[in-house]
Formats: structure tokens, C-alpha cells, sequence
């Protein structure tokens, strides 16, 4: 069993892919095991066999050098928030369908049985909105909101800063404005080809009165997890013997982009052997992690180390 | 004389208006004078004679109470800065046409006199974009930029706040965004009316899927001042004696909410006798101020003081 840490995972593991080029004898291996996913419920184990991938983007929008005082120079330049707002309001329609050309043009359409299953064993849509802690959904029309968030890409500001950020207000047209981008990618879209998509999009979408620039963090590829390898049986049994009930099979929305490195540098698959929950407020304030799932958790993880050894060796 | 100091006018001078009020026969007097304007260059004295009212607020959208994970939930659920983003890219139109219904009601048409005297004495497009370090104007088809910044309204973002504002991207669905709103106001425009007619679109154009609402913080009138008053003719003579040419009269795009208030609780008109060049990078880091108009305004007010006694004792 060999031990790999790192944590640079939040930012998309930049080191990681040459680190295991690098070591690529030394960390050989019959697959890999890795906890960054969430189950169902406290009684609902599940195991992720699908990852969205990432495209991580800050867009730039500049106006005047300056801030400008908004009585004198109000109405007679265009106001680079006002400009970001524009676009951004033009990359989605209402629905959330994305606006960019092309960007659909990979999105592999799935079978009928592989939706039925997930909408058998899945979370319902009154599930999803009760652990947002809202009543409204919202996005593409013909799919759930399971759906939405793993076999659909998605597009999210994820942050927004221009102009005066203080209490009250202030009377200045802002010389800059600055939007995080977030988008999620499923199989078969490539990053860098959407990139270069959103790049195109983003330029044409720039009215001639403002200057933008777009600057990328990462790029992750998604990632599938083939369900009948023996590791992937071994973790289901290990979870039905750590928390006393058969695991089902989920796709997350979220990204892990060293999932596809090991795939492409190792040959080893990913198991993804995850014991948050839907409520744990990942990437929120007050992030928390339900401790009965920490010792479960252990048992599996205990119970699958000698299955996966077993199975293996078969 | 009586001398009045007040350190409140960015904020709209909320103490101001009771006190005037409490204190009218204390404070009686024939003119104002006042020093919070501009001039058009160093050689080139000015005399402000109208000021645009103003209508600053702040608007909120919220979705789920706590940020969330944008790879679980993107997709699902309506982005709080998306929407935000939608709504401000709907309030104007590309040309900067104010699209609040009614919103243009009450604006005063004016003489082509009143617009060829602007053209003469007034700012060219070319030197304000020179002093605003910009190449591109923007705004309403039909008007000068001097026109679009004073007899004209105008619509600012100055200020958008909402998910991660540091370096890098972060995974998450924000909770809420806020923007702040300046309007610039023109006779004979009333604020209150406008921010009625504004909430009311700011609500139409919410959408289901979140929930919004506006703060506002101030609002001011538009204010003119009689250019043949002689308390006026004081300060052109005064002008023409300090600086050495005539001084023009001008239009101001920004609003000094007392200005209306001296007028209806005393009776008096403001004297706006300001020196502040357009390149001062007014509420900008790094503002200035021109010491050789500092010594030339001391000089013009004990002008000014002179004159005015002599003109209203006759």
C-alpha cells in the first residue's frame, strides 16, 4: 500500500500531474483509493463513478485608468461593471442553457437506461433543494436536478468585485471589474478546446467602449469510473459491511482532476470512496463533517483494504 | 457673514436639511456661496449653474442561505450574481437609455438656444475623454458628452460585491450580491418618483427563482441656479479679477443636495464658486488639487465678498 498526500487539490492540483510523471515506477499500483465524495445520506452509502470537469476562469473588464466621479463623468462612458454585467448576461439564456457556440458540440447524450438508473438510485429534485436550503430550482429544461448538476455542464460567477465594496455608497464610475468563472464539464468536452470556445465568445461578447482580457486558473478533464472493475465490487462490499446497507452507484458535480492523471499515467482506475454529506457545507462558512460516518468510514476503508487485496489477487 | 461647515455631502447631508430648518432665521441671508465645483482648465474659470439630482441605493439578491458547492449544486439552482447580472444588464440599453418605465417622463426638453450656448462654452467630447484618459465615449444617441453628463440622466453600477473576492478561483454558488446604484437626475425629475418607478422594475425584473430588495440612501433633487442673479454678475467680475479672463457658465453633472434646500428654506440662491480642475481625479486615489488655484480662489472670494455687498446693497 503506497500513501500519496497533497493539498492543492481546491486550486486543481498543478503539481500533482508532473509529480507523478516523475514517480510513475515508484507509484505503480493496482488502483487507486481516495476520499473527496459525498454519500446520500448518513444511511445512504454511496460511491462516486463519475466526476464533472473543470474550467476555472477570471474575466477582466477595464474602462478609464481611473475611477471617474459618476456626476461628471456618469452617462458618457461606459462603466465597466455595467459592461461585465452585459456579458455576463448574454453567456446563459434564462434557463441556463450556455450561450457560448460550440460549447454543446462534445456533450455525449446518455442512454435511456443509464438515466433510469440514476434517477432510480439518485437524488430526487425535493432532496437536492432541501440540502441548498431553498425552494426553487432552476436550469435546463428536460432534466432533473440530479441531472444538472453531473450529466450536464454548468456555468457559475462564482465571484464578483468592482467599485466601491464598503457600506453606503460612492459616487464613482469604477476604472475595473472582475468576475470568477466556474464552469463544468461532462464527457466527452475537452478544457482546453472550451476554453478556447468561451475565449472567442468572451472577446466577441466585449463592446468596442471597454478593454477585457480573460486569465484561466485550470483545467480539469471529467472522469468516469468504470462500475464492474473488481476494485470498484470490493468497495461495495466494504460499505455494505461498514454501514449496514448496500451502496449505490453516483455521479458527482464536482471535479477531482487528478482522477483522469492517474487514469492516463498510472492505468489504475479511482475509487472513490467519499463519507461526506449533502449538508456538510463544502466550500461554505461553518463547514462541518458528521462524526459517526468518520468511524464508519474507517471500518470501510479497513473492510476494503482486505476485499480489494482478495479480489485483486484472484 | 455667516459661515456654515457641514462634512456630511458625500453622504447626501442628511443633517443637514433639519438643521437649516431649525435654525432658518439664524441662517438668513441674501446669497450662498459655496466651493465644491469646477473649473474647465487652469486659464479657463467656470461658474456652475446647474447641478443633476442623484438617487443612491443598493440592491440585493439572495438565493440559498449559504454559499454552496458550485460543482453539487451548479446547474440546479439560479446564481444570485447571475441574476444580479441579468437584472442590471436589462436597466439600460446598449446605448445607455435608462429602460425604467416612466423613467423619462418629467425630463425637461431644452431651447436650442440653452444647447447651443452649452456647445459654445462648454467642454468639447474630445477634452473630456482627454481628462477622463480614455479614447471611447458611450452613451445616448443625439447628445455631446457634456449634454449626456448634465441635461441628460444617467445610470451607474459603482460598486458590485458577491461571492470570493481574493486571489484565485473558489468552488462555490454564492449566497447573495449586492450592487450599488448611482442615478443622476435632471430637472425635472423627482427622486421620489423615480424611486418608486425604479423598485417597481427592479421587482419586475427579478426573477422566481431568487429574492431581491433595494436599500436606498439618499436622494436629491436637481438644482438650478439663476445665472442673471446678481449675486452671479459678483462672482463673474470676481472670477475675470482673480484669474485674469472671463469666467463661462456651466453645467455640472454631480449634486450637492443643499443647493435645493437653501433655496426653499431660505430663499437664497448658492453661489457655486468652485476650482477644482477635471483632472483632479475627484473621489479617485490619488485626487490633487491645483495650488495655483488655491491662491487664485482666495483672491477671487475677497473679490467676490466685495462685489456681492456692493451689488445686493443697491
Amino acid at each position: 500500500m503506497k500513501c500519496l498526500f497533497e493539498g492543492e487539490e481546491e486550486i486543481g492540483s498543478p503539481n500533482l500531474k508532473p509529480f507523478i510523471a516523475r514517480h510513475q515506477r515508484a507509484l505503480a499500483c493496482d488502483t487507486v483509493v481516495m476520499s473527496d465524495t459525498r454519500m446520500l445520506g448518513p444511511d445512504r452509502p454511496a460511491i462516486t463513478y463519475a466526476l464533472r470537469g473543470a474550467l476555472s476562469l477570471e474575466l477582466e473588464v477595464a474602462g478609464a485608468p481611473s475611477d471617474l466621479h459618476s456626476g461628471n463623468y456618469g452617462g458618457a462612458l461606459h462603466n465597466p461593471l455595467q459592461a461585465l454585467c452585459e456579458i455576463i448576461g448574454k453567456l446563459q439564456s434564462a434557463d441556463g442553457r450556455i450561450l457560448v457556440p460550440g460549447f454543446y458540440g462534445r456533450v455525449r447524450p446518455w442512454h435511456r437506461q443509464e438515466r433510469e438508473y440514476m434517477a432510480r438510485v439518485g437524488p430526487r429534485n425535493q432532496e437536492i433543494l432541501q440540502h441548498a436550503g431553498t425552494q426553487r430550482g432552476w436550469g435546463e429544461l428536460g432534466y432533473t436536478l440530479y441531472e444538472r448538476t453531473t450529466i450536464r455542464p454548468a456555468l457559475n460567477v462564482t465571484g464578483i468585485t468592482g467599485g466601491h465594496q464598503g457600506a453606503g455608497g460612492k459616487s464613482i464610475v469604477p476604472a475595473r471589474a472582475v468576475a470568477k468563472i466556474d464552469i463544468r464539464l461532462v464527457p466527452d468536452q475537452d478544457p482546453q478546446e472550451i476554453e478556447r470556445l468561451f475565449r472567442a465568445h468572451f472577446c466577441r461578447l466585449t463592446p468596442f467602449t471597454v478593454r477585457s482580457q480573460a486569465r484561466s486558473f485550470f483545467r480539469t478533464k471529467p472522469a468516469l469510473v468504470d462500475r464492474k472493475h473488481p476494485a470498484l465490487r470490493a468497495a461495495f462490499d466494504a460499505y455494505r459491511r461498514g454501514f449496514g446497507s448496500s451502496p449505490v452507484f453516483v455521479r458527482s458535480g464536482g471535479s477531482i482532476p487528478v482522477v483522469n492523471e492517474f487514469q492516463e499515467l498510472l492505468g489504475a482506475p479511482t475509487v472513490l470512496m467519499g463519507f461526506a454529506l449533502p449538508d456538510d457545507r463544502i466550500h461554505a462558512p461553518n463547514e462541518k463533517f458528521h462524526l459517526p460516518n468518520f468511524f464508519k468510514g474507517i471500518e470501510t476503508c479497513i473492510y476494503f483494504l482486505r476485499e480489494v487485496a482478495r479480489t485483486l489477487e484472484q
